[in-house]
């Protein structure tokens, strides 16, 4: 009797477990976009393998409201629409962010294999929300090159901003974290001295698939595990104590030239191990499973695809 | 009594030349962002020493929604209050453009002085909006670099957007002209292998005076000259032939990867003559006043201010 009331604990605590690898839910509030039909972009939560509705809200509105958005989540989630998962579109946490800031050569192992010196400054360069895509839309490799490559990265998203923030009081502007895979076309990042366009390519920015806010991750997002796999088989496996210049001194950093604002998203470096950098060169193709995982943020995923041409 | 005819008509001759140089008018229709109070934010139309408010709008709003502009401002300029230019805020023509990109190394001549080997493709870095200031602000010297210098640009406004536009139709997507002075703090710009920081200072994105429609100027703004004057000493002087890679180019290069759109904005880049590249170094201090002017668009003016210690 007393065994069996055990093994079912252990049950009980496998599937706690389960549940919570496969939705990353449990009591943390994970807060999503996605339309439910292709052209309504809600904000909502999402609940193991349900989204409830919060209604016609954008992040963008309420992280620049100032809202608190745990008491916002807690009045709405109620009366909320539900929508099973696998019948909605996921769009980005953000889809018009003021600045999306991604910072270059922030682990050691990634500046060395792409044989750049050890960094003294932070590298900073952009992203434009044109090229950003959701959770498990395609990841587009485009017409004119085939080099589209991986960075796992940890997303940050800024509640609050300002210029000159000290770094002590640095990650008390941060709203919360997400997933960022910086998706490169090596050839046009190299084709001139900077690295913009490469960077920008449509539908390779992707973003997700939830938006965590930042009480519920350790300070600076720091100490979580982080791995990239192509085709389920690790290809960057970093943790993000390992950045170079972590959470709180890139908002230092960037904010003694430039005002940050609610909304603001740092896309704070990816690792060790891209396709670039290997020998022989790994490349992704056409219907290639794109997938990084960050402890307590979730997996965003992604499926390469060929652009098609247009005429 | 004809020669007396003759001189009244050099003298209006005369008056009508004065008049153009100083206020470019004349039948050109050149918009302006203002704010009569500090805290409006109105759009208008130049007319000699005089701006006619066309009311609450926005260029980016109007050119998203494919407004054609010279009906609408004939539409509303009989109606619109009158205020003396300098009586005015001037603001950017666009205060939050989708997208800033900002073309470097695209003059041959500034190519050389920068010490880099010719381009076969085009350098472009980003402006984050946080960084745009209108005619006659400050430019703002910042606390942590005494290394701000200027740029003289000429600025692209879309009107239309897409994704690989052909060099052929490239033309058709431009809505106007604008000068742009691409103030850049050189000590952050070469502090990592990107040089975003060190052109995104607050206060250092010089945009205006106005924005002039594409059919009042020649096709891709070409054959334009461009000075820029420090303390009315010229320093920069060339002719927007020059560009490496000139509008057309540019727009279909950039659209090969990324979808443009409307408000899109394309800073194409400053000809030799820059202070960093000089020996000894020219750098820009509190007082000084920095002019570009490119002809058929005016001259943006703006003088060179300390950055005020907060607290």
């Amino acid at each position: 009797m007393q065994r069996q009331k055990y093994i079912f604990f252990l049950h009980l605590h496998h599937w706690r477990l389960t549940t919570n690898v496969l939705w990353n839910h449990g009591d943390v509030m994970r807060y999503v976009h996605f339309s439910p039909d292709g052209q309504q972009r809600l904000l909502g939560v999402l609940q193991g393998p349900t989204i409830t509705s919060l209604g016609d809200f954008s992040l963008e509105a309420l992280l620049a409201a100032g809202t608190d958005l745990t008491a916002f989540a807690n009045a709405s989630i109620g009366a909320g629409t539900k929508y099973p998962v696998d019948s909605v579109t996921w769009l980005p946490p953000l889809t018009r962010p003021g600045k999306i800031i991604c910072v270059g050569l922030n682990y050691a192992d990634h500046t060395k294999e792409s044989k750049f010196e050890p960094q003294t400054y932070p590298t900073f360069f952009p992203r434009f929300d044109s090229s950003l895509i959701g959770h498990l839309a395609p990841m587009i490799r485009p017409l004119v090159s085939d080099s589209l490559d991986f960075e796992g990265e940890l997303a940050v998203i800024l509640g609050r901003g300002g210029r000159h923030i000290s770094r002590a009081h640095a990650l008390d502007c941060v709203a919360g974290y997400s997933i960022f895979n910086d998706g490169s076309v090596r050839e046009y990042q190299f084709k001139a001295p900077q690295w913009t366009i490469g960077k920008n390519f449509d539908g390779t920015g992707a973003f997700g698939p939830t938006f965590v806010t930042a009480d519920e991750l350790p300070a600076g997002g720091a100490g979580l595990k982080l791995e990239t796999r192509l085709n389920g088989k690790v290809v960057q496996t970093a943790n993000t104590s390992d950045l170079v210049f972590d959470v709180a001194s890139l908002i230092a950093i960037i904010s003694e030239a430039i005002t940050l604002a609610p909304g603001d998203v740092i896309v704070s470096g990816t690792p060790a191990g891209v396709g670039w950098a290997r020998d022989p060169k790994l490349i992704m193709r056409h219907g290639d499973v794109c997938e990084v995982e960050i402890e307590g943020l979730g997996v965003l995923k992604n499926i390469v695809q060929d652009e098609q041409p247009t005429n």
